[in-house]
């Protein structure tokens, strides 16, 4: 099989810098508070106004991203610093804690209960840092992540509804997200505690939540390790477990461990063939371990992240191992993406579609759905392509 | 049209004794920790052990009730015995609130967050008294519902995440659930106090959480009573708009307040008329007030217990006024819910289908289906068809 990089590569650009990312500057910007629209409708409409702070952090993210990575617009740090202005003031209890979501005007809606609230604040502090040089988005930056750090054994705190000592569980969530953002925060801090937080985060992603007979990823263990046959302990996300395995290979690459990223290679391989569904095409949203009943009544649905971060492990595990499966799957899942979710009426990408790939909810973000994980993996696979040119 | 209603009441009566109760007292009973395993498979197989609290009061109430009203059968007060032991001994806290969930042997998993996990609690002891004439059942019944009334000011407590000032919602699940609990529990409590609660639940269910203009029940209002522009404000959940109607008819007739009646019937009309799927067919699980994009991605889906509380409204809704809209809707739920929700091959009956009406989770029971919608709904079916007869 041979796929011309050099066509990935423009397509991924093109559809990055002339249909998402003028999306978003088009409809998502507030003037007169600050900060962003996230709630669009099919026509890029404002339908709701509140704003959550995963998604204002992950635009100024986004943003500060481009004006490092692609192009030094002025116009796109302006949209981060836009952001960050809003976050730094509204966003934070007294704690240092960030809420979950803000009116309009950037009055607290939801309490601080979801430390991955903070995980993208710190995710877009730190690369505004990078653009700027600022020391307070710097402060921000690391002062988020040591909380972050220091929550990471009761990350729901007071808002833990779960009695302690039942049944005590971990999630791969968390140690999932540091591992990415251990990466772009890792400018800012100490070298060494870096390392250990990085090496802690691969153990948990690759051992601790590694069922090594399936060969698949637990979304949640006991606290020893141990599977946990509960509706938690069973459950498998397809897309979250290969979405953390570009994570490893990202570190993978930074430390040169080859032997690393194959093993990421392999498991993004396998899990995908275990989560394709084979009578309507794309990756199911959920799945059982050992295939009982869920209570996720959106598991058979196909999600835009999914897809989208699929490609990108699938296209990063090519170029750091050869492994000619990743092109046979990125081929596919490529055709699968490309196929169902760009609306090329409106712009942008649809976010859920339902098992038969047809569009369950129309609109362009919401509560969950903002500028990032379509914009992000399309420039992932970019300059991945150009790479392999 | 007409409909013989003795061959009505004889299908709803057969399904229920024939299939749906020898289901649950086959598979559901654990004989070695008392109470009730809801987490059955298609086959009736256990598949979680875990034990939630809505589904033991439910189904506590279910066979003491079905003892009440059905028969004295010695087997179905034995039944409810045994999850309202289970209940006693493990169920609560010790400031007397239910958990959310225990553990197969009672250990508790899920904090006291939710208030519904009371009502059903309550609903369950109330009918148990009236099985047994217990005090001690009696005690714990209206000692429930008095700390449900102490807290429907903040029914979350301490698990509420929204921040207090910002928003102030109210949810239209708590007066519905009381308009149905008052009824049950009546006999327990003084009278005054009865009429109060009723005249509350009245007034917000028909009037404070209704839209006037779209004749649509709202699930969340401001504090005030006015529309919220948000998620929470915009949201429709057709089932339980209609499931309350029949609430308020069953309090209409205890009243003679035949005006009610009548009003609680056109809305059930209106309702059922704008949530229809006239695609293919079935009531739709969510929709949005104005039309926006939902955050639920399972609202296009069909459940069990929006069919099934739907006939129900309808034929009590045709019994207390004659309206023979009612009927003619009748006859088109009871086609697409005999139709789709039934398993002739291994009992009982599906809980979720997709939009099309295909089996989406081919599971009996888990975390929030159990022994409750079905049964309850073929027995208030099969009495207002005798009536009719």
């Amino acid at each position: 099989m041979s796929i011309n990089f050099s066509e990935v590569a423009d397509r991924y650009r093109d559809e990055l810098l002339g249909n998402v990312i003028p999306f978003w500057t088009d409809h998502s910007i507030d003037r007169e508070h600050g900060g962003f629209f996230t709630c669009l409708n099919r026509q890029g409409k404002v339908y709701d106004t509140d704003k959550f702070v995963w998604l204002q952090g992950r635009q100024v993210w986004m943003f500060a991203s481009l004006y490092n990575n692609v192009e030094k617009k002025e116009k796109w740090l302006e949209i981060a610093e836009n952001g960050a202005r809003f976050l730094e003031k509204h966003g934070r209890d007294n704690d240092g804690n960030w809420y979950f979501s803000l009116t309009a005007d950037g009055r607290p809606l939801v309490a601080p209960y979801n430390i991955f609230s903070d995980c993208f604040a710190a995710m877009a502090f730190a690369q505004l840092e990078k653009a700027t040089g600022e020391k307070k988005y710097s402060d921000i930056a690391t002062g988020t992540f040591r909380n972050i750090i220091r929550r990471a054994g009761n990350p729901r705190g007071r808002y833990e509804k779960r009695i302690p000592g039942t049944r005590n569980l971990r999630s791969f969530s968390l140690p999932m997200i540091l591992c990415n953002l251990a990466l772009e925060i890792e400018h800012l801090l100490d070298r060494e505690y870096v390392e250990e937080i990085i090496s802690g985060c691969i153990e948990d992603v690759m051992d601790v939540f590694f069922d090594p007979v399936l060969g698949l990823i637990r979304e949640n263990v006991n606290d020893d390790g141990s599977f946990s046959d509960t509706f938690e302990g069973r459950l498998i996300n397809p897309g979250h477990g290969i979405e953390a395995m570009w994570f490893v290979m990202d570190l993978a690459e930074r430390d040169g461990d080859r032997l690393l990223a194959e093993e990421a290679v392999r498991r993004t391989l396998h899990i995908l063939e275990n989560s394709w569904d084979e009578d309507y095409g794309g990756i199911y949203y959920f799945l059982d371990i050992k295939g009982s009943p869920l209570q996720q009544l959106e598991w058979d649905q196909k999600l835009w992240w999914v897809h989208m971060e699929t490609l990108v492990s699938l296209i990063k595990g090519y170029r750091q191992t050869g492994n000619q499966e990743c092109l046979k799957w990125f081929e596919k899942v490529h055709d699968y993406t490309w196929s169902h979710f760009p609306d090329r009426e409106y712009g942008e990408w649809y976010g859920y579609l339902n098992r038969r790939g047809e569009v369950l909810i129309p609109s362009k973000g919401g509560k969950w759905k903002g500028c990032f994980h379509i914009p992000r993996g399309l420039y992932q696979v970019w300059k991945t392509a150009e790479k392999l040119k």
